[in-house]
C-alpha cells in the first residue's frame, strides 16, 4: 500500500496529494524561495521562520545586554541537556540520555573511545563497508592513537550481524545509509551486539527527524546524530550524542573538559566526570548554534513523527514511480531500496554522469546533491516538500537527460557539491 | 613608567586619560548598555555592533536563500582557514598556520594527541600546577585513554623550565594565567622544550587580542586559543589551533573527520590527512558561530595590538593604584603581578569573601567574576573599557567593602558565576 493513486499520475494528481496533506501548512513555517525545489534537506535543512528572530534576540539581548550573566540568567549553561531532552523523543530516548554538543565526528570519537575503554579485552571496532567515510575516519584515528590496542574491521552490511563476536568491543552502524538511504536493522543488530557483549553505537544523522527511531526499544547503547539535516538546526549546527542510562555510570569520555566535570566552577585540578550524560560534555557550548537548533526543535515538538514518516514514504514512492514511468531509458538506476519501509527519507539514483546531472538540475532550480561515484541523491524533507515539487523535479530530470543538457561543457568542471 | 599622572588620581584625572585615549572611539563599535561597567571581557567579550546585521545576513540570505549552495558560494567551506588566517597576525603566526574550529578543549586534545604520537619514546605531558583545570582534564583524559602510554606531570610554574627533560613529549603551558593574569615566559620555555626535543604547546585563551603574542618568533610548536574572550566572537565561539608550518607534514590529528581529509568529497574509505593545517579539521564547521567571530575579526583587523597592550597596561596600573590608594585595610590583596609587563589584561584581587564581593558588585552594575577559592577577577578589555570605568569600579568595590554590603545574606548563596 503506497498511498499513491492507481491511475494516471500527472501534476494535477500530485496537487491533489498536496491538498490532502495534513502536513502541508508546515511549509509556511519555513523561509523558502518560491520557485526553488529543495531536495537537499538531508544535507542542510531549510531555515525555519522562527529562527532569525530567535537568533536576533539571543545576540542582542542575551549576549549584548545580558553578557556573562546569560550563562545562568538565559539558561545557556543548561542548553546541552535542555536541547538533548528535546531531541530525545525523536530518537526513542528518555530525558537525560541525550546531549547536544560539538560535531557528530567529535561525539563519535567520545563514544568510540568510551566503548573501547569499557571493553578492555576486545580489540575490534566493527563497522560496515560503505559506512559514511567520516565515521570510518574517526575510528581510524582512534585506532592509530591507540597504537594497535584496537582495529577497525569493516564487512559488507549484510554480513554485519554474523561478524559480531567476542572480539568486538563496539559495533558502529549508520542507521540510514548516507548514499542509498537503506535502513539498517537496528533491533536485530542491537540484539547481536548484546548477545556477544559488544556495545552498539548508531549514527542517526540521516534518520533523526526523518523516521521514528527507537533507541530504547531496540536496546541501543550509544548513538550520535546531526543537527543540521532534517532537524533544520542550521549550517554546522551542534550535533547530539546518546548514552543509554544504564551505561552512564560506567562509561568514561576520553574528551574531558570543564563542562563535563561534576563541578565545573570548583576548578579542581583533577577531573571528576559529571554524573549522567553531562559527563560527555567537553568545552563551552556554541550558544549561537544552540539557539538556532532550539528554534528548530520548537517546530519538531509540534509535529507527529509518524505522520512525517508516512508523508516521507509517499514522497519517496511518488519519486520512484515517476522516475520509472517518465525517465525510463535515460540511464537512471534506482540505488535506494524500492520498498518504502526499507528506505530513509531520500531516493538515490545512479547515473554514469551523475555529477553533471546534479549540476544541470541546480541550474534549473532543483537542488539535489551528488555522492561519488555516481549517485544523484534527492532528499525528501516532508515538513516543506510538496508532491508537486517531486513532479517538477522529475520533469526537470527528464528534460535534462532527454536533451543531453548535462553534457554541456561547464558541467564537467569538478567543483565541490556538498 | 606607568603613564599614570603622578599627582592626585581622581575621576577627573581618569576622564582626562579617556580624552587622550586614541582607542576611545572603538567603544562606539560595541553595543554596551550605558551604566554597565563590564570587567568580564576576558570571560565573554562584548557584542560588536557589526555582528547582529552580519549574522542576520548569514542566516536569512546565505542559509535561507543560498541553502546548501552557500558552502561554496558564500565561502562557508573555507571559513576555518580564512578565519585562521585572520587570527594569525594576532598571535605571531603566518597564514596557513592557524585554523578556527571546534572548542579550545577539543583542539587541545587534537594537538596533545598529535604531539604524543610524534614523540613515541617519551611518556610525559608536562604542565604547571594552577594551569586552567580544563587543560589538565584534557591531558588526563588522553592519558587514561592511552592506558599508561603517557602521564601528566605538573610542577609549580617557576619549576617548569628545569623540569623539561628527555622524557617530556610535550610541554603544555597557559600563556596568561586564567586566575592571576601572570604572563609565562614563552621564549624561555620554548627554548627549553627545543633543547630537550619536546614539543611546546601554548594555551593562548587569555592572551589572544589582549597582548601581542609571537608564536613564530618564540619558536612555539603548537597552540590553542579561545574565540569568545578578547576576540569578542560570542558565547561559545569556535576556538582556534596553531600548528607551526614545519610540523604540518609530520603531525597526525587523532580526531579525524571528513573536513580534515585531503579530498572530503571523494568519500574514500581511508583517511588521507589534508596537507597543511586543514588536516586538523574534524567535523562540519559551525557556520553561525564562525560568522559572528568573523565580524569580530573585522574589527581586530583595524586595531594596532601594541596600542591595545599599552592601554591595557595603563588600565591595569590604574586599577592597582586605585585599589592601593582607596581600598587599603579592606581585606584585598593583589594576586596579579604588580609589574604591568608581567601581567595580562586583567587584575586579580584576593578577598576572603571574594564570591560575595563579586555578587555585590554585580548588583551595582560592575560585572567581574569570581575564581575559586578567593579571587575577584577584573578583566580589562581595552577596546571598550574607559578609565572612568575603572574609577567607578574601584569606588563600587570600596563602597561594598567599607559598608559590608557583601555580607548581606543573599550573597551567601553559592550559584555559578561564570
Amino acid at each position: 500500500m503506497t498511498g499513491l493513486p492507481h491511475g494516471l499520475l500527472d501534476r494535477e494528481a500530485c496537487a491533489a496529494l498536496d491538498a490532502a496533506d495534513r502536513l502541508a501548512p508546515l511549509r509556511g513555517r519555513f523561509l523558502l524561495d518560491d520557485g526553488l525545489i529543495y531536495l537537499d534537506g538531508n544535507s542542510l535543512g531549510a531555515l525555519p521562520a522562527a529562527t532569525p528572530p530567535r537568533l536576533a534576540t539571543v545576540v542582542t539581548e542575551e549576549w549584548g545586554r545580558g553578557l556573562i550573566r546569560s550563562w545562568t540568567a538565559a539558561g545557556w549553561i543548561d542548553a546541552p541537556r535542555r536541547l538533548g531532552d528535546r531531541v530525545a523523543p525523536l530518537v526513542g530516548a528518555r530525558p537525560g540520555e541525550v546531549l547536544v554538543a560539538d560535531s557528530t565526528s567529535v561525539n563519535l570519537f567520545k563514544l568510540l573511545g568510551a566503548a573501547v575503554q569499557a571493553r578492555p579485552g576486545r580489540r575490534v571496532i566493527l563497522s560496515h563497508q560503505g559506512n559514511f567515510p567520516a565515521d570510518l575516519y574517526v575510528a581510524q584515528g582512534l585506532c592509530e592513537l591507540l597504537e594497535g590496542r584496537c582495529e577497525l574491521r569493516t564487512v559488507p552490511p549484510a554480513a554485519l550481524e554474523a561478524a559480531v563476536d567476542e572480539q568486538v568491543a563496539v559495533l558502529m552502524v549508520t542507521h540510514v545509509d548516507y548514499a542509498t538511504g537503506a535502513v539498517a536493522d537496528m533491533a536485530g543488530l542491537c540484539a547481536a551486539a548484546r548477545r556477544h557483549g559488544a556495545l552498539g553505537l548508531w549514527d542517526l544523522s540521516h534518520s533523526t527527524a526523518a523516521l521514528p527511531v527507537d533507541l530504547g526499544g531496540c536496546g541501543a547503547d550509544l548513538a550520535v546524530g546531526c543537527g543540521y539535516k532534517y532537524l533544520n538546526g542550521g549550517p554546522g549546527a551542534p550535533a547530539f550524542l546518546y548514552v543509554a542510562e544504564r551505561l552512564q555510570g560506567t562509561l568514561r569520555s576520553p574528551l574531558r573538559g570543564w563542562m563535563g566535570h561534576a563541578e565545573p566552577f570548583a576548578f579542581e585540578p583533577g577531573h571528576r566526570q559529571a554524573p549522567g550524560v553531562e559527563g560527555f560534555l567537553c568545552g563551552t557550548p556554541p550558544i549561537l548554534g544552540m539557539a538556532a537548533l532550539e528554534a528548530a526543535l520548537d517546530l519538531w515538538a509540534e509535529v507527529d513523527l509518524e505522520a512525517v514518516r508516512a508523508k516521507s514514504m509517499l514522497l519517496g514512492d511518488l519519486l520512484v514511480r515517476l522516475v520509472d514511468e517518465r525517465c525510463s531509458g535515460l540511464g537512471l538506476e534506482l540505488a535506494s531500496p524500492r520498498e518504502a519501509a526499507r528506505r530513509g527519507s531520500q531516493v538515490a539514483l545512479r547515473h554514469a554522469d551523475g555529477y553533471r546531472v546534479v549540476r544541470a538540475l541546480v541550474d534549473r532550480g532543483v537542488i539535489g546533491d551528488f555522492r561519488a561515484p555516481d549517485i544523484v541523491r534527492l532528499g525528501l524533507a516532508p515538513l516543506y516538500l510538496r508532491h508537486v515539487d517531486v513532479w517538477d523535479a522529475v520533469e526537470a530530470l527528464r528534460e535534462v537527460l532527454a536533451t543531453g543538457a548535462h553534457e554541456r561543457p561547464e558541467y564537467a568542471v569538478r567543483a565541490a557539491v556538498t
